[in-house]
Order: structure tokens, then C-alpha cells, then sequence
């Protein structure tokens, strides 16, 4: 099955905004195995609209198209897709009670083109909007699906799956197959590297998707089953996840949509640690990080960001002779400052970088890049050396923090830390 | 002149990457005022590529391709063009050289299927890579040009404007003006009301045209001018460059590609001023954020994630009956903060932020996204109150780093500061 997708909008064509639904939709056709022969992008205008329209479903099964449902007078979707099939628009009064409620409840002023709304091409099928006042619509033409959905990127995430899956499924029988999918995300391993460790298992063999897809600073691999039946895909995937798992288990840090940082969170969380973290390179960022997550204050004590020497010796007890003799970018320093952070504290763990994060400050003992990085337990302190090669500032700080929240999360996981 | 744009790429039409280089190239052409009809996507497939140059062409009098000009088996971009118009291709052997000098300078293996990046339809105008192999072209075909770069980002962004605007002024001299533009970045204030308070300047009526981009936490507004002269052009630009500012003084906070940490360092850099700041709900992210900018360690002395009650009193100084008495997130508390990491740091300015940035912990009187901000000097400190209503935590963290900084800002630029 070919599905062409069409996003409307001027916000579009002006380059105003980078177009995140149109990837999304297309990622999530491939998922169930349908192929995206184009992706279009058209203003907000009736001619542009039926010119789209003629020229994707020429080359594809059906279209999803997004944009222009709003209440403006720019927003002309509608309108253009029905005169597009030569249908008249109908006033749907059930969606208009729906629309005129939302606008109750949240105290919102009602304009006279609100009710454009609730407008829809005489024979479509409507498609719940369940987060928004944009209702969307499809309509079958001549053994064609054409799917209208509004742009807003949270309104149709949810639609997209509630309300335009079905539909195709239903209209397209020969085109379904079940679909198991699971994302690995993986840091510290290239693509090639995953590539070669998974080579011996044949995962293609197996009847597997292995898809790849590098989001600095993760890669994530994708595995993606389409059978016949759901526990025959469930059945191939779980095999092929335990073979991946046993392959990649020390770069693997988390599944689907958790993140590192959530991963070392409910480690810490149901150990009961605490933990204290002194940045110097990394200026911060990993304590944002642990801090998106909702309930760290319950084991992040507190963070000292310790730019200057005096910030290191004063607060971390880092003695001054140690930086003189070997420098803040230093093993021992990063040793100090991991125990010394971690006894300031009170904690259980105590986290520490320091590092060349450039552009300038580099030598040739240690080039930019250059980062130690230490954990502290009360028991024995962890530390690694790193180079990362990439020069720029903002890479090294999150490759810095990424290694950092991997080191914790490793440390955890392994069951390393003193019994509570 | 109409211009639409080709990104070529099975990565696209998969969703494995959003298209960056499609609004790019669209929001360029729209500087220069020239209109962009349609943006498409398809695959590294020769009728695909056929099928989309046609129906563009169609409707534009040029079009931008970028894709698919790679040494390996998929990249099919040159040959399809070439097919398309019936052209035979040739080996340019200059660029064959300059390609083998740079594997050679950087030491990179040779492998045959390079040599196809020095392959071009005949009749093709060379378009030099200065930074990588793969040179772009253009073709003059019935009077509609046919422009085609590489796809990596960072050449695209020095070929189209060194290598493909000199060709379409030359081609197209009718659609040619001198363009003045100057991006202003507000923080703080809304669309609407950017609009409202410069309504009496009426700049569209004296050529200006105003156009607004929001990007959280920013909203950046630009204004472009389109004359036959670049001196003409400039001074319309100068004078309602000056008239905004008159404006929006107050929320202006960078212009171009400024940003808000970056006219903060060069504000304490000049002043010789040095900073140490106390964060709490931010924890860590407006640290993160300054120590961006290199050279930060000039002025940034050190940063308190204070997390913890204890923390706070330990750190800070804060006593524990003031955190009784109006808890963590108050004015006093976020007072003896700024005043307190001044006094730890030995710096000239403390810079303090507590809040709720949720989802839990909101209370009647202290709502999510209740936020102090405070800023010490050692003569008085300031406070401010803030209630971020969007309830995510991640943007009540982002909103709250973007005040505190602005505060900053606001601060400095006002030569409040003691003198040094």
C-alpha cells in the first residue's frame, strides 16, 4: 500500500517552521509497513490544494493530509478538499455542540468563525478530535482514502492512531499485518559497531526490521515485526529483543520513550541513594537533566558547579597543591571533587566532571575533548578518561553528560552500591 | 519568480529524519522575495525524481534539489536528472582532481565509486563544495533552471547563497531587489502584543514587512526590506529598526544570531563583573546555559543546585526558620539565596531561582509555575514573582532560566551595577 502525505499551511512554504508532521506521519506509515512515495507541502489556497491532491493519489492509495481546520479565514482545508470532489459542505450539529462546550468550559470568547468548524464535506467520515476544537474528516473517493487532520503536532498524534488507523485498516484488509515494534536507545557505540555485533544473529533472517536512527547523543535501534497475527509478531520480536539485549546489554540504557536520565532516576529512587554532583565542564547540565524528572528531589541532594579553582577547593576540598601539581582537568581532581561533592552532601553517591570542553584551552597532554569523569561511594571511587573528538562546545558538555549518567546508570545496575 | 524545492532522500520519506533543508532553502527565497509554491519529498528513484521535477517545473520557474549526490549506489540524483532532460553525463576532470587531493590531504580511503561525484550532465554550470566532494550543479533547461545540491546541511547552507543565488539573479535579473532583514529576539511579550505596539509605527506602509517567529522561550520578529538599491534599502531598514527598538526596548534581548546567555556574558566580560548563582527549580539550566558561551569562566565563579532544604541553609545560609516560616518557594527564601551564593562565590552579583515547576507540589496560594527570581549586588537585592502557566516542567524550568537571565540583562544593560 501507498500513502502520500500533504501538509497545508504557509507557515510551511515560508520556511517559517520545520515540518515535524510530516516525518512523523511517514515514520509511523512505515511502521505498519506502508510505503510513503512523497511527501508535499502546498500554501494554504484552494488550487494548490486540488493540484496536490491530483498529483499524490495519481501515485498513491490514499493521502493524509494536515494544516488549515483552524477558524481563521486563512484556514481553507475544507473547503478546497470538498469543491476538490465537487461536495457541498454540511453543518454538523453534534460537532458544533461539542466545540461550543469546550469553549464553556474554559471561559473562551466564541467569534462567529468558530462555527466554520464544524463544517464537513457532505459523505465524510469524522474523526474525533479528542484534545482540540479541530475535528478532522475522511472521505473515500473512488476506492481512494483522503484523511484530513489539523497540524497542531499534539492533535494529531493523537488522531493519527485513534482515528485515521482504523480507517485504513478497515478500507485496505489486504494491507494490515500486525506489527510488534521495540526501540533500544544505546550511547558510547557507533551504528557499524551495533551492525557488527548483531551480524551473527540474523536478525533479518528471523524476519526482523533492523532500522537505525542516530539522535546525538543516543543511537536508536529499531526492531519492527509485521505477521499475520499479533502473537506471532509479539513471539518473533521478544526472541529477536532477547538476542539484541544479550548482544548490546552494556550500551543499551533504556527502551521505547524512557530516557537516561529517567533510567538512573528510578534506579536511585528504588535503591533509596542520594546523590550530590559537582560539575565543571559539563557547567550544570547534568543536574538539569536529573531535574526534569519529576520527584528527583527525593535522592538529588544538591549539585555545585564549580567553575573556578576556588570554587573547587573551597566547596570540595580539593587542595590546592593537587591542582597546581596535576591541573582541574585532572584524574585526581575528578577523584576529589567526586568524594569531596559527595561528603558535602551527605550523600550516597557523589558525581563529578571535569573537562576541555574548548574551543580553546586545549594542549597536547590534553587536547580538547579531554574529560575525567568520577563516581564516589564512601567505598572506592570510580573514574574514566575520555577524549571526545568533536570539537564543538556544546558536544563535548552533553557527550560529557551522557557518559556521566551512563557511568551512574552502569554502577546501579550492576548492583554495585552499599546496601541501604 | 516562484522557486519550489526538491529534497531527495529515502531517510525522508521514511521519517528517519525531519527536513531541515527544505524550510531552510524556503525561508532564503523568501528573503530575497521570491514566492515558494511547493516543497516535496521522494525517494533516490529515477521515475520518482522524473515524475517530481515535472510537476514543480510545472508550476515555478526554478527549482532547488538537494539530495542524493553521494559516491554510493543510492545516491541517483545526477544520473536521474540527466535522464530526465535526455542529457548524456561526463567525468569533469578537474573536479575528479580536487576531490583525490582532499581524500588525500585527510588520508581517507579511495574506493572506485567515488569517482562518480565528478560526473555532470552535459551543459551543466559547475557549483563548487567548498567544504566537501560533492559539487552541485544547475541546468538552463527551456528557460527554467534546475539547481541541485548536496544534502548535508552544512554544505547547502554555503552553496546556495555563494553558488546558486548568483546564478538565479543572473537567470531571473527582472526579480532581483537589494534585501536589507534584521531579527530582533524578544522574550517576555506576545505575539499580539508585539503587534499592538507597533501599530503606530505602521512599518508595512513604509516598505517594511514585519514577520513574526515564535521559538520557546523566544519570539523573534523580523523585519525585511526589498528596494532596487541595497543603500535604499539599508536606510528604510535603519529607520524602522529604530522605531522597533523604541518600542520593545524592554523585551528586546539579542539581534541576529546573538543569544540571550551570550549578550549576558558580554555584558559581565566588559564590566569585569563576576557571578555565582543559587538554583533551585532550575537546577542547573541557567549555568548549562552560560557556560555555553566560551570564556564564561571569566565571570561565571560558581553555581549552587540547591535542591534540598539543607542545601540551602548549609550552601546558602538560608535559615531553616525562614524556610518554616514561608517555605522554599518565596520571596525571602529566593532573597537570602541570591545574597548568599553571592557571599560563598566572593562574587559581584548572586543570581537566584526557586519555583514549583510541577507536575506536583502546586498548592492554592502557590500555584505550578509559581517561581521567585532574586539578584544580589551587595547593595540591594532584587526579587521578582512569576506564575509560568503552561504546567509543563520542562518549560517552567526553560520560562524560569529565560527571566532570571533577562533579569540579568535588563541589570547590567542599565549600568545598575557598582562601578569597579
Amino acid at each position: 500500500m501507498r500513502i502520500g502525505i500533504l501538509t497545508i499551511g504557509n507557515e510551511l512554504i515560508t520556511g517559517r517552521i520545520k515540518d515535524a508532521n510530516a516525518s512523523y506521519i511517514a515514520r509511523e506509515m512505515n511502521i505498519q509497513g506502508w510505503r510513503v512515495p512523497i511527501l508535499m507541502s502546498v500554501d494554504d489556497d484552494e488550487a494548490a490544494i486540488k493540484t496536490a491532491l491530483d498529483h499524490i493519489l495519481g501515485m498513491a492509495d490514499a493521502v493524509i493530509v494536515t494544516g488549515g481546520l483552524g477558524p481563521t479565514a486563512d484556514d481553507k482545508t475544507t473547503a478546497a478538499v470538498a469543491r476538490a470532489y465537487g461536495l457541498k459542505l454540511y453543518r454538523d450539529e453534534a460537532v458544533l455542540r461539542r466545540i461550543r462546550g469546550i469553549f464553556e468550559r474554559y471561559g473562551f470568547h466564541w467569534a462567529p468563525g468558530n462555527d466554520k468548524q464544524a463544517d464537513f464535506p457532505e459523505g465524510a467520515e469524522l474523526i474525533a478530535n479528542p484534545v482540540g476544537t479541530a475535528w478532522g474528516f475522511s472521505l473515500n473517493v473512488q476506492g481512494k482514502l483522503i484523511a484530513v487532520l489539523p497540524g497542531v503536532p499534539g492533535e494529531l498524534r493523537r488522531m493519527l492512531p485513534e482515528g485515521v488507523l482504523p480507517i485504513l485498516r478497515r478500507m485496505f484488509p489486504a494491507a494490515v499485518s500486525a506489527v510488534a515494534t521495540r526501540t533500544f536507545k544505546l550511547t558510547g557505540i557507533s551504528e557499524a559497531e551495533v551492525d557488527s555485533k548483531l551480524a551473527d544473529a540474523d536478525l533479518e533472517g528471523q524476519g526482523v526490521e533492523v532500522g537505525f536512527y542516530p539522535d546525538f547523543p543516543e543511537l536508536r535501534l529499531v526492531l519492527t515485526v509485521r505477521k499475520k497475527t499479533e502473537a506471532e509478531a509479539q513471539s518473533i520480536l521478544k526472541n529477536a529483543e532477547a538476542q539484541a539485549v544479550q548482544r548490546l546489554e552494556r550500551q543499551i540504557f533504556a527502551c521505547d520513550d524512557e530516557t537516561l536520565e529517567g533510567a538512573v532516576a528510578a534506579l536511585l529512587t528504588e535503591r533509596k541513594l542520594t546523590l550530590a554532583v559537582a560539575e565543571s565542564c559539563t557547567g550544570g547540565l547534568i543536574t538539569d537533566r536529573l531535574t526534569d524528572i519529576s520527584g528527583s528531589s527525593v535522592f538529588l541532594e544538591r549539585g555545585a558547579v564549580t567553575y573556578s579553582n576556588l570554587a573547587k577547593t573551597e566547596l570540595l576540598g580539593v587542595p590546592e597543591s593537587i591542582l597546581g601539581e596535576h591541573g582541574a582537568v585532572s584524574e585526581p581532581t575528578a577523584r576529589l571533587m567526586a568524594e569531596g561533592v559527595r561528603r558535602l552532601g551527605h550523600t550516597d553517591l557523589g558525581l563529578a566532571t571535569t573537562g576541555i570542553a574548548g574551543p580553546t584551552g586545549g594542549t597536547e597532554q590534553k587536547p580538547l575533548g579531554t574529560v575525567f569523569i568520577a563516581l564516589a561511594d564512601g567505598r572506592e571511587t570510580l573514574c574514566r578518561h575520555y577524549h571526545f573528538r568533536w570539537g564543538d562546545r556544546r558536544r563535548v558538555k552533553v557527550a560529557t553528560s551522557q557518559a556521566a549518567l551512563m557511568m551512574l546508570k552502569r554502577y546501579l545496575a550492576a548492583g554495585s552500591a552499599p546496601k541501604k
